[in-house]
């Protein structure tokens, strides 16, 4: 049969350089190309405690159906935490939990998006969050980076002359995949922008907590006094991302639309693992968790620096990070990126070539992606060494 | 903010009559209008000792990001079970691991529907997948149901009238809300016509295992050398509702649009729930298990049967069933169903009426749903109980 698919998926065209991400799964060769926490970084044991005992104790609850806004312990301690932590939250928002923040991405999309709508955002950014807008075939315009995040002067010509703009995505801290983050004044400039506008901002919030290093920045929700932030943020980083604990604090109307758009995706988040999230937010000392995951972080990132400033620098050169999974590399442009990613993978070392996440793959693009936290030690050095060679053969 | 939502969302529009369910959380109300399994039917013990097992052997790979398609082992476990047991799956088919059975009906729609599409289901439907299709601006066209399963000259005559008709929605067994099973014979002539208009068949199967009395009819799906049947499958009535876990079988084609839509949705299914139901179903005696969960059906069924038979009959008729989770209650056409159901709130029992499982709540309805299986037998019986003294005194 001559399938009759939507012209939405129809339009999603499989990525020319996905066959590049076929060898990652090739066990001899070395893949930075993931975006996977580090694993050393799971409160395994306290999983595994925290599990039991709600089997023991709530196991109907945790097992039946369940409300689509999520479980409410969850969403009232996350609601007190983010507002006394980050001063994030106002008496018109709401929160949602969402199976991972990429189903906020779906779900404000689904709220928000007709077809031919605009959707702004970073470029380069986030591939996952990117394909979401274009399943509902919105408009992407992408706005360059700079060192302190997306172009001020950028954002505000593309808010001049595209017409159906719906939203402005970011990612302010540790930026997927540049690990650029939004200075202050630019947040505060963003969220002026977007108010005299008149448009949304979908702010993802994945890496805030894993800072290592430098002074942590508040978001750009925090400011939000007139309602036009929306908030995604993850369990994924922070305790474990298979267990697909998003959320999103947004003004209760949007909230609602959410709602009702989910009811249809998947009726509600995996309750259990929202039960787990809370009695781990609650009972454990969260505070000491997340120093404790910095310090893997630093220490992780810091063999990747070495690593790089041995082997790469200065013919390849990368962004310092303060926080986040990624670092990324730039080729002088006499070197195709393309063909040094391909030439790679021949080599048994997998990254992800910076095309991926623009939002037209066939624009001009010198860099890559390194993701340091999935990899042992061992083989993120080995990784990179084979790189350095690579670039010592092809560079001159 | 006069926020920007998308048609999709602002043509759904509340139900009128779901300030009924308002009342079903208060706790002195009898709720007989869930959906909910039987909670004594879950294996909690066996998901405990899984679990710890798994948490164990295998944390890192239970806690990490995984693959959209889901857990390998519950793929192969649950494709060979499906042939074997039930002749689902052909050579061309493959099978993807969704958020619960309710995410096959949204990523099946996302990837088929255009705006105007139509979907043909049984009239009356679950009104949480016509809610998905509403979502994705699909027309629906109701075909009534018979005694038997939907009227096959209603869906031949839909199949003329119809122009751009995608999909047909059915629930072949124990059909939510009615308790109806389709004969084989219509199974076979609805597949016949599907093919002959070229036609997809979108087939939901949540109650399929549930049944406690006459004779098991093999699924649409076990029909399809064409690759034309779509089948949905879940654990949510075999294992656990709050796990989320269901899939879908479908011809490879579909299923790899269906992947891309749910990497844009939520990644994948939780992980460490799928790993339980393949451990669950692999090692764990799921036949008796299965005996076991019809065994409390059966019982608890007839709890409902003889306390209908007295309090309700003739006055308030049901469709007698041999499986599922509902019994579907018709009133004398000279009563209003409606008014009946609010002062069943009245009097503090809910139950759901019928119109909300129309395309059109405003078709007028006689029936009413009753769920036998979350309330305790007590309240069960009391709950019927104070609808037949309703019964009494407004029926004449």
């Amino acid at each position: 049969m001559n399938y009759p698919f939507s012209d939405r998926v129809l339009a999603l065209k499989p990525s020319a350089i996905r066959e590049i991400f076929k060898y990652a799964s090739d066990p001899s060769v070395i893949s930075l190309s993931a975006g996977n926490p580090a694993p050393e970084a799971f409160p395994v044991r306290e999983i595994a405690e925290i599990s039991a005992k709600i089997l023991k104790e709530h196991p109907i609850e945790a097992l039946q159906y369940s409300v689509t806004e999520g479980y409410t312990p969850l969403r009232s301690h996350l609601t007190n935490y983010m507002k006394q932590r980050h001063g994030i939250g106002r008496s018109f928002d709401n929160i949602l939990i969402t199976s991972g923040a990429q189903q906020v991405m779906d779900l404000a999309s689904k709220s928000l998006l007709n077809e031919g709508d605009t959707v702004l955002c970073e470029s380069p950014s986030f591939i996952g969050s990117l394909n979401t807008f274009r399943s509902y075939r919105a408009h992407l315009r992408g706005v360059p980076m700079e060192p302190d995040g997306m172009s001020m002067e950028g954002l505000e010509q593309a808010l001049k002359e595209e017409k159906r703009v719906k939203f402005i995505y970011t990612i302010p801290n540790f930026q997927n995949p540049t690990g650029i983050t939004m200075s202050e004044a630019k947040r505060r400039r963003m969220y002026e922008l977007a108010k005299k506008y008149g448009v949304l901002i979908l702010e993802d919030n994945p890496y805030g907590d894993i800072r290592f290093a430098g002074k942590h920045v508040e978001a750009i929700k925090s400011l939000d006094e007139d309602g036009i932030v929306i908030y995604a943020g993850t369990f994924s980083k922070v305790i474990s991302p298979g267990m697909r604990v998003g959320y999103a604090i947004a003004p209760q109307e949007i909230i609602q639309k959410m709602v009702v758009c989910k009811q249809g995706e998947d009726v509600h988040t995996n309750i259990w693992s929202q039960m787990v999230c809370y009695e781990f937010m609650a009972h454990c000392d969260f505070d000491t968790h997340l120093k404790h995951l910095r310090g893997i972080y630093r220490k992780k990132s810091k063999i990747a620096t070495d690593a790089m400033d041995r082997c790469l620098m200065p013919k390849v050169t990368y962004h310092p990070i303060e926080g986040g999974l990624f670092f990324w590399c730039t080729l002088p442009s006499s070197v195709s990126m393309t063909d040094f990613c391909k030439q790679a993978v021949q080599r048994k070392v997998c990254v992800v070539p910076g095309s991926a996440f623009l939002t037209d793959e066939n624009l001009p693009c010198s860099s890559f992606r390194i993701n340091y936290t999935t990899p042992t030690d061992e083989k993120l050095v080995r990784g990179i060494e084979i790189l350095g060679s690579l670039a010592a053969d092809v560079i001159r």
